[in-house]
């Protein structure tokens, strides 16, 4: 049974990640920890965990999460992540970080982006994305791992075999992304308000969203060519879920079977990416791993559009994805 | 033209009075006051107003507000309103206060129920309850009224003419409401957090939220008789909106077309309250000044269900039909 | 290996019991039934199923069912249900009914609120209610069960305790109850047409619901007495999710911590009633097979507030225990 | 006083239109219509009209109903639209005409896309589109005006500055929008069920919804120049709004500032268009007939954003604003 620690347990993807542990058959929750003095039940933060979790939050040092569980998944915001992992990695567990901080390929890109110094720039662009469809390799064998950005594996699963193609123009791609409300997370906003956003549809972040760098950096390492995106992200008035809708210049006309060809080969084997001929909604992945891709051709372009669980395949299932591979257990062990 | 000063205007019941008055043929807005510093537009605030108010909101002395309008709509909290409206008065406007601060009885029954001393307890009591429906005449002479509470005018309403009848017992009454969240105000808090009460329905502040005793005096002030009620607010994952589930017993069996002809007879020249055959829904009612109700006997029992608006009849709305009456403007000025 | 078949797949408690059924290990979908034509994949129907389901929807005679599975889940309307279920009854497999057919103790009263005849009035009354937590030895044996509805499972749970307590009036029980759209079911009607109900509350078929009397005669059966309910279903805003406030009165004056004692007594060893100090909201108990119970005395009065997944405590989650129950399988198992 | 008739009454954007009409200082709606026999009342299929207009639904004759009103309000369905407004104009009404049937320029476009054959082609491209903002001039003395497409609005008032200023490529623009529920109008299917749709996203039509040539041709008819452009619905779950993110490429680099300064001059005189800063949300303009548009470049393309209420600038809104025009009210009356 592999022991887990979940660092930062208060929010919706740490609670996510707890709700799938607890269906996996050989991985664990033994700790999990926040700032909340007097250890509180964790359930008392998240009542649906009454009697199904009966653990305290703890208020730990990086270096006792790091001897307690084998695995810790660090659910705490940019740059307070990289400040405390090293010293649960020195520890001796393996980590899945679910923040930004090793995502990028350089610490110059991280300060233009995310507006500080990396307290731990050796680790950038050392560190392997956490996206076993396109690194499934390198995660077998690393001590840390980069989680991916819930809009940026929107957006690399369906651009990716694209890219790698060579058939399309890539600085001429639109990432149009609608996202549910709990992709903000738990830290009430005005923003976030229901009476707010509930019944509005808008953008924020327009040209400026953290993820566009992943996005490009993240194709390019694992492809070769970097594209480069014009990234729209919106908030939608539901929960969960991530609609992409992406927008590709093919160099000349392709057809869509085409298109649909070069998916389908592109994730064969992969259980958790399904290409489908219909238009998919996000609620055909709420509660699953699962990525539904699917492509057409109008005009001339190429529409991609994707869907997805933004807790799930876009934060705590694709955690747990990389733990199982991280382990050498089942891929699939609490996911399906 | 009646000029209206609104204090606190930042809120959603200040905006929904606002939206009102922009339509009103009598009554005009002339200032709009909040803490913030610097004179910011208030389409700033409310980016619904951007064109169609074009006032700063300004940080003013109580004496000031008073001197600038002929009528001043209090959306200040409970407490604040009233250790604030007392200067409004005396600078020589006339006020509607939105907060709970004068419509109780007493000093004693705000303490219990509020929690902390009334700061002006000479004028309760003597301040009239701003429901039109029930006490018409003592508005229209009024320089203070008190804007009654939403969930209150739902079962005020339905219930009055019940209690006022005789045939009812007064001491098993129960009212079990489900809100929107607006009525929870713009401040952001985990409760009203989206992803927290979206798609949820839950119970709060049960056998202790403060609109029960009003409920019960102000019944008590117009029919005589007071009855005692056991209410129940629910928080629904929806904008706006009150639905109020009412059970009342009679002393001995009634029809159903006799409970009706009470409600018909009560409200009969009312335009703002609608006795339905239908059960009515709140979207029945949502961007209106009306009041729906209805009435089945089942087993026995006689339930009233009455739904409102939360923001309208539940608070601005009223507030524009207490302005229309206390200066003999036709009631339904801006409100149809 | 327990082999399920399901019988009308097509609907919102088939999909759910489906998903529960793939993450079971013990049990197994082996055949999805519908009227459609052609033998569609169930996945063209239930698009969340694509690569999890691999089934064509097929037009089997009943007696074909009954000998495909150990165990089939009927998903039918009341009325065809019983009409079909004695065939597939006879050719050997067991039942879990998910229609209410079978839930009442006698003809007659079917009559009264189903309005027609019982196709099969011979199994009435001596058919076990499946609710394992009151029902749980008779459950063990039985060839047929006839699965609760969602709301009366929201009421006996907290209700049956106080009942057979003896400490509370009986014919003085009020169950105010709101529930998800899913309840509803699939096929699309004009009170379920999303601008209809999105933004509102309603109460519908007041003093006429059918699950009245399914309240009533199981708790009477269970505990010896029968409580005379009013039951006033009222539609959210929300996918799932039932929240039920039931007003009880006590012979004489009890204590809060007495009748949450009486609860915990009550449900001590049962890993699906949660008693909880807090308000439970519906969310708490979304995806899961619990239903969440506490209590509260105001004014004299208790009130018990309950909560669950309509789909799952209140539908596929209850049949999936069930179907434990029947077969000797740990109870809980694909239910955590 | 301006007496109007609504054609086919029981949907929502007649619905909308009869409530902006009962605000409206010189305009009334003197009849209603549907095919439902028996002159039920309009309040018993719109109940939130009761007490508020006190009309029977009639099944009238065309003649009959273009002899009853100055004005009318034509909410058929398309083609059946085209088949009857004829003989309303025949009989001496001036219409509006909220379907689609006469916004193209041609008969053979219209085949294209509705795929039939046009009723009544000689009119088609010689009706005026009734947008005011482009084609105020003409709609003062038409008999008839073509009410504009939701969608259309939302993409044809932040496009037709930039086309028109030669400064982008017309053949790549992409218009992306997510809409609310009540587009799909009030007839129950499963698309618009709650249950499927609630808490979803989801594109549709993708590259053939009937709203792509009506931006193309209306832009070319004002401007000269025709779009090419790709054009993506999609599906939000709320009841009302449009949101349109659109993405045009400049033929060389342009700057923010002078996008908006397009949109501005474009607009300066324009009451229901707001060309603001800030990104908007749909919610800055539902219930109102204001179109929120703004500019944003990124990456060296433009990004428009705009949004609408669909039933009122959208459609109902629109209506009236055209019927102002029509008849030489002002053009805000009803609307503000």
């Amino acid at each position: 049974m592999i022991t887990v620690a979940v660092l930062g347990a208060t929010g919706y993807t740490a609670l996510e990640a707890i709700k799938i542990l607890l269906r996996h058959p050989h991985a664990k929750v033994v700790a999990v920890t926040s700032r909340q003095e007097g250890r509180p039940p964790i359930a008392s933060v998240h009542p649906s965990l009454v009697a199904r979790l009966d653990l305290p939050l703890e208020d730990l040092a990086p270096e006792e999460v790091g001897k307690r569980a084998d695995c810790v998944f660090g659910c705490l915001p940019h740059c307070a992540s990289a400040e405390i992992l090293p010293q649960v990695l020195a520890a001796g567990a393996r980590v899945v970080d679910f923040s930004a901080d090793y995502r990028l390929d350089d610490a110059a890109t991280y300060r233009d982006w995310y507006g500080h110094e990396h307290p731990d720039p050796a680790r950038l662009g050392a560190t392997v994305y956490g996206l076993p469809e396109l690194f499934r390799e390198k995660i077998r064998d690393a001590a840390l791992v980069a989680n991916p950005g819930c809009y940026a594996t929107s957006a690399i699963l369906p651009l990716a075999p694209l890219v790698a193609s060579g058939l399309f123009e890539t600085d001429d791609v639109i990432v149009d992304s609608k996202s549910g409300v709990s992709g903000a997370g738990r830290q009430p906003k005005l923003m976030t308000h229901f009476p707010e956003c509930n019944e509005s549809m808008s953008a924020y972040n327009v040209g400026r969203h953290r993820h566009t760098p992943e996005i490009e950096q993240v194709i390019a390492r694992r492809v070769g060519a970097r594209p480069q995106v014009i990234f729209t992200p919106q908030l939608a008035p539901m929960d969960r879920g991530i609609l992409s809708t992406i927008y590709v210049k093919p160099k000349k006309a392709v057809a869509e079977a085409d298109v649909m060809k070069l998916l389908r080969d592109a994730y064969a084997g992969e259980r958790f990416v399904r290409v489908v001929d219909h238009l998919p909604g996000t609620k055909d992945t709420v509660d699953t791993n699962f990525c539904d891709v699917t492509a057409r051709v109008v005009r001339g372009r190429v529409l991609l559009i994707s869907c997805l669980d933004n807790l799930v395949k876009g934060a705590a299932g694709a955690a747990v994805q990389n733990l199982n591979v991280m382990f050498g257990l089942p891929e699939t062990a609490g996911l399906l």
